[in-house]
């Protein structure tokens, strides 16, 4: 029909149809709706004049694009990968516990959450705290979130964005690439042997810094309480300072008691404590929680409760009954005995190989990482290189500075959690080729 | 033991105790590790000096807090929550659905999921956009987060923290809230009977606008053909302009066919589509998209791709099955012929009612709620008053402009998707003493 063209009356349109009136009518009334016919009072209704050029050429090439943007590359070994292994999640617990909270959680699942999170989830990781860390805390203090990288936007929205956010160098990079992504003042502080360095701090004008006191990436410091006192200190010196604390892996600490958090000894209200269970756990359940000192939490409740909870009340509830009932502790206990077995094989298969001519192993009790010193003269770059092609993935320590500078040290990285036991030997025969006798195909 | 004061050999201390010598160096090697001890090459172990003035008194008031910040309020009837009622809840596919999950995604469940989400859940998308809204999207274009409000995060993060965005009003205060947690520049968008105006965007020199053309929020307006082609027209004219199309409860217009997004007429790639799980399922499961145009489906993929997905892989599997099996869209037709039934008995009810005589009903068709005007002497602030005394939470369309200013029409939003039937009597008769008595407790 032409544009103003007038449409049929109703009445006269139903009748010729043989449908009801009432069908003609929904169908003008979604017309209108659409905006592809108008009505004018008594005259009737007719055709708006719209130019259809446009339904012309939507492009369509349906490439299939990089396959997976993220999509994992399959390793004979990724020593840069922190996955946990399929098999060690606790399948069976965590079922049973999903059906237990199908069957008697059904009001609290369909219940909108706080903001911070389901009340016994946060019971439940207080409890997790005062046993396993020996942290006094109250569930207010607590929020829980999908994953880290999303607290840190909630944290950056509550610290304010205008702030200096400053972060390890050497470290993860991730982080410093979040604070960018949103555009906040980032700046990387420099280390010691003891971490992070009061004096950078100050130089750089950081305002908020972000460090794992309990065991360091890449270089796996445990940060002595002497530095950890200095740094309390330095925050306390102004208002706006504050020190994030990830505790990401303190769990997997395979010698002695867990090293105390740095949150549990400040009473100044300047700590942040961050952890996951990610990392515990699996990788792929997205639940990771913060614990803000009161003054922050009563201003989260103030400024940001008005976001919705990112984690499903289905996986909360079960968490909160994994934690409760003992299963938690039991697969951190399990896992704990799992990894220092993994490492053993690991460091006999390496002392008894021909690696042990010039690979100096250290830091090897604190997480799920420990460092490979190697005695060559290929460069990092040559190394990493040369084992990729042979399906082994190692980053050294110089691939965590900011600035990516080639060092003489040779360090690796070695993260252990997602190395198959059965694949040990292949990769000590490999590491070998290219360490020892220099080469490969280089 | 004072400051300095020198530690027994391991040895003689082993001896002692009656330990192994193992014991005592674990021991010293933590004590070192924490910093309370350091050793002097030669001469042994010594006490670190430590201030202990802290240890003094961390303050406990354990003060109970507002219960739960966010936790709601019970009413007989709020008809400003879109909550689901917790008994429409597919429980049994969806319990079905998880242990078929369990047990036989065992190792996709434990992978990584690409930033993303997971390749079956975006293409189980792509499919019912295809059936359900006629819109022909790729996989590769989907990103799936946990929330709405979530992913307007990543957006301001791919769209650039220094554009401005345009909110409507009136509109959801959420939207806005975000944009200003976030520190970006955000400005209030008019709007007259057909939406946003154009001149309004180009006088405040908007960017970005959001808006929700299918069904606005309150004033139930479905954007005419024309001010969409208007829209995109100044979408066109420069480079950085983009909008973000909310298609909230598209899913549920109670008459005609559903109203064609805009994406789906946009051929310049200026529409970034979103919808949500939260409304259609339960808003404690946790799961949003977004439909990003082709270029910025590829910017996400350089820039933001490092980011893990916030959905649990649990839920991203189950869900995937959940629509890919035909359950979602039976669901939703489900869901659809119960609010008819409930939006129905309503109706019926005021018209029945002496509320007749003072109320008029308009915008019942397009999705979860309809506006109702009243012919009062009394102001919006003493009848929502009035009502919330009596059990029942009623906003007016005032409620939702930015300028909060009193308007004389008296329009209130009535969002009856979490109203029990059974409460609906007493609910009309609430209203009939406050809006036709002239009263209640007023």
């Amino acid at each position: 029909m032409a544009a103003d063209q007038k449409l049929p009356s109703k009445r006269n349109f139903a009748k010729n149809l043989g449908v009801s009136i009432i069908t003609v009518e929904n169908a003008y009334a979604q017309l209108i709706a659409e905006g592809f016919v108008y009505s004018l009072p008594k005259k009737g209704f007719f055709v708006t004049d719209i130019r259809r050029e446009l339904a012309a050429g939507r492009k369509k090439d349906s490439r299939k694009e990089e396959e997976e943007q993220n999509g994992e590359k399959k390793y004979l070994a990724d020593f840069t990968s922190s996955q946990t292994r399929p098999e060690q999640f606790p399948f069976s617990a965590w079922a049973k516990l999903m059906r237990a909270t199908l069957k008697e959680e059904r009001e609290g699942l369909m219940m909108n959450a706080p903001s911070a999170g389901i009340r016994p989830l946060r019971e439940a990781i207080a409890g997790h705290l005062r046993s396993f860390r020996g942290m006094e805390v109250e569930p207010e203090q607590i929020v829980t979130g999908a994953g880290t990288e999303y607290l840190y936007g909630l944290l950056l929205q509550l610290l304010g964005m205008e702030k200096c956010y400053g972060v390890e160098n050497p470290g993860y990079h991730k982080i410093y690439k979040i604070y960018k992504s949103h555009r906040v003042p980032c700046t990387y502080v420099d280390m010691d042997h003891a971490g992070v360095l009061i004096s950078s701090l100050e130089h750089k004008n950081v305002d908020v810094v972000h460090i794992s006191p309990s065991h360091h990436f890449p270089t796996g410091i445990v940060m002595p309480v002497s530095r950890r006192y200095e740094l309390l200190g330095w925050a306390s010196k102004e208002k706006g300072r504050y020190i994030i604390e990830d505790d990401y892996d303190s769990e997997f600490r395979l010698a002695g008691r867990p090293v105390p958090s740095l949150q549990s000894i400040d009473v100044q209200e300047k700590v942040i404590y961050m952890n996951t269970f990610t990392k515990t756990l699996s990788s792929t359940v997205r639940i990771s929680y913060m614990v803000l000192p009161e003054h922050l939490a009563r201003k989260f409740g103030e400024a940001l409760s008005f976001y919705s909870c990112t984690v499903s009340n289905f996986e909360q509830y079960v968490l909160a009954r994994f934690i409760r009932e003992g299963y938690f502790e039991k697969h951190i206990n399990r896992m704990r005995n799992y990894y220092h077995e993994k490492r053993d094989l690991l460091l006999k298969q390496i002392a008894g190989s021909r690696l042990s001519e010039c690979c100096t192993i250290s830091e090897e009790d604190a997480g799920l990482h420990f460092l490979m010193r190697v005695a060559t003269g290929l460069s990092d770059e040559e190394i990493c290189e040369a084992l990729e092609r042979e399906g082994v993935r190692v980053f050294s320590t110089a691939q965590y500075y900011a600035d990516f500078e080639e060092k003489k040290d040779h360090i690796f990285v070695m993260n252990y959690s997602s190395l198959e036991e059965e694949n040990v030997e292949k990769v000590i025969r490999i590491m070998e080729k290219v360490l020892v006798e220099g080469g490969g195909n280089l």
